[in-house]
């Protein structure tokens, strides 16, 4: 069977299992405490990162490249428009969350509150992220006003890599859904998809998710 | 005229450049100081980095969806294959480059010996730096042992992201050519491509380059 290595709370293992669930592709999920940099998981992937997807033997690595090997590999139901402006759109707004929005908010947030890999929570990272989730906010709401889905009109991987990142926020209470209606109704329709049921049923020992986080009317 | 907003130095600024080179696509190169924050710059890129490309009036950024959509509107030459596991080892490369060798290595070396954004360089990162590249030099060299270019037989946008972090760090001084054989064998085939000339020309005001940066016999 594949198999998924992963974290629960990674935005990156998050953005493949909703892909994988979306197209309807079966996998075990494996924890991997990838910070300890285990010899044996190093083997499968040099990188020491999750998400490795195993599948027919082979170990794939690198969220995006994943993520587009799907795509090509089983294009029902497309995550990716056709023409090469729309799928340049759904690239970018994957890099922006995978980059700018991971380093300034996911990073400082989420993982500071579990201390991920043992870390120790900084309340100077906690406040830099607290300020900048407003600006992100604000910019998917001016996307979501002009779109009825992140890259476009149709539900794309874009969509899956931001609801990674603010559903792992969601899960420690990170998220201000009074800022915009418009983030709502999008997170409420994603939210509802069957592909988001193993994600909403993510448990972090020690660390209960926020009361509304599994709820799909929050 | 197509214009790319970018600075000289930067890997990520590099692997466009080399791209449009390539598919001979004409740009006016315009340097841009990101870090200062510039707010018609944050007009053209809200994300406020580089490279931009200003194309047909539309401001393009981030620099992977950048070369893919110039791959899906300029195919000739390729530098994708078509195949879906060909295309996958390329964006996983890529991706290694961009992310890790560039946290890894590149930030540690190139951006804290050129003091780029005003920052003083640290004794510790480039100490760092200068460890991390000889396992990442012994990965390429493993790569090259098995394929002609890094991603398989042909050059792709793999090879264009590594020659981009490399040349950063040839232009610093920063790469061993007596480490593997291989490596130098590779990047003597990409250096000589015409592509490849308006990035050994490339100064940067009181940082003058490696004395064999822009020599083809290195």
């Amino acid at each position: 069977m594949n198999r998924l290595y992963h974290f629960p709370l990674s935005p990156f293992c998050r953005k493949v299992r909703l892909t994988l669930a979306e197209k309807k592709i079966e996998v075990e999920l494996v924890e991997e405490r990838f910070w300890e940099q285990n010899p044996e998981f190093l083997r499968r992937n040099p990188a020491g990162k999750v998400p490795v997807l195993r599948v027919d033997g082979r170990f794939l690595s690198e969220s995006q490249a994943i993520c587009e090997w799907l795509e090509d590999t089983v294009p029902t139901p497309p995550l990716m428009p056709r023409d090469a402006d729309g799928r340049y759109e759904v690239r970018r707004i994957c890099a922006w969350f995978d980059d700018k929005f991971h380093e300034e908010v996911t990073a400082k947030l989420v993982y500071e509150r579990l201390k991920v890999g043992g870390r120790t929570p900084d309340a100077r990272n906690i406040k830099s992220g607290s300020q900048r989730i407003k600006y992100h906010l604000d910019y998917m709401a001016w996307l979501l006003d002009q779109r009825r889905w992140l890259a476009g009109d149709a539900m794309t991987l874009a969509d899956f890599a931001a609801a990674a990142h603010i559903s792992a926020l969601d899960y420690v209470s990170d998220v201000d859904w009074n800022r915009h209606a418009v983030i709502k109704d999008w997170y409420a329709k994603i939210k509802s998809r069957p592909a988001f049921r193993s994600i909403l049923s993510d448990q972090i020992p020690g660390q209960a998710p926020a009361r509304h986080y599994s709820d799909l009317d929050f």
